[in-house]
């Protein structure tokens, strides 16, 4: 048997709008940790849930907005107490929808991918996000 | 409704062994495409099915091989004439078993990934396949 952890995956959104800026919500004092920080929308599957119906889920649970996945914007991983997280990110477009904040988020905001960097932003997921901001600025 | 095609997942093994080299399977004419490519052990999910369970059962169905899913190598996309797939690669490391092909491949191979780049790998997969192996060579 192996001793490693078990693997779980989530997956976030990058909402893009024509302007080059993606939505950003921001953790609520609701949360456990990481309050006050800015996310893309998105969590963990459920069990049996593929990617993308668990991620359309998400983004309406958590922003109440309907989207359309375009494509793969990445994936990274990080370790949990007891999991290893595989995060799956995809960019996405709004489809329908007006913004509706869960108990677990207390704002939003577009914010151009240039900004990202200077956003307080989650530390497990701070480096993809400016590493995938910058890979979208080398291809127009 | 979208229009955009439904996305599908597929997984990936990039087992490795203590010399570098990473186990390829050779594509048998039972396909119906890619016969006589190189690729990386793996296939689609069934539905409902966790990725690393998929995997680990992907990989002892095509090479008899149990193995500890160590990390994650990356993901891709690509386009499939009904759905787009996002492929998720792992590393991973032997713990049992011994090569055995089921009837879709005919050979097998440890391969070092810096001789990736001249072997006739499956073009969906090539290019990712060799930055992969690029970026293992810059973090020893």
């Amino acid at each position: 048997m192996s001793t490693l952890k078990p693997f779980s995956m989530a997956v976030k959104a990058v909402i893009l709008d024509d302007e080059g800026r993606c939505l950003l919500i921001r953790r609520s004092a609701h949360n456990t940790n990481f309050i006050g920080c800015w996310e893309w929308p998105g969590g963990k599957l459920d069990p049996g849930e593929s990617f993308d119906v668990g991620l359309e889920r998400e983004v309406m649970e958590e922003c109440g907005l309907t989207v359309d996945l375009t494509g793969l914007a990445g994936a990274m991983e990080f370790e949990m107490p007891k999991v290893r997280v595989v995060l799956l990110c995809m960019e996405a477009r709004q489809t329908g929808g007006t913004i509706r904040m869960s108990e677990e988020h207390d704002d939003s905001a577009w914010i151009h991918l240039s900004e990202l960097k200077n956003q307080t932003l989650h530390e497990h997921h701070r480096q993809f996000m400016i590493d995938y901001a910058n890979s979208k600025a080398l291809t127009p």
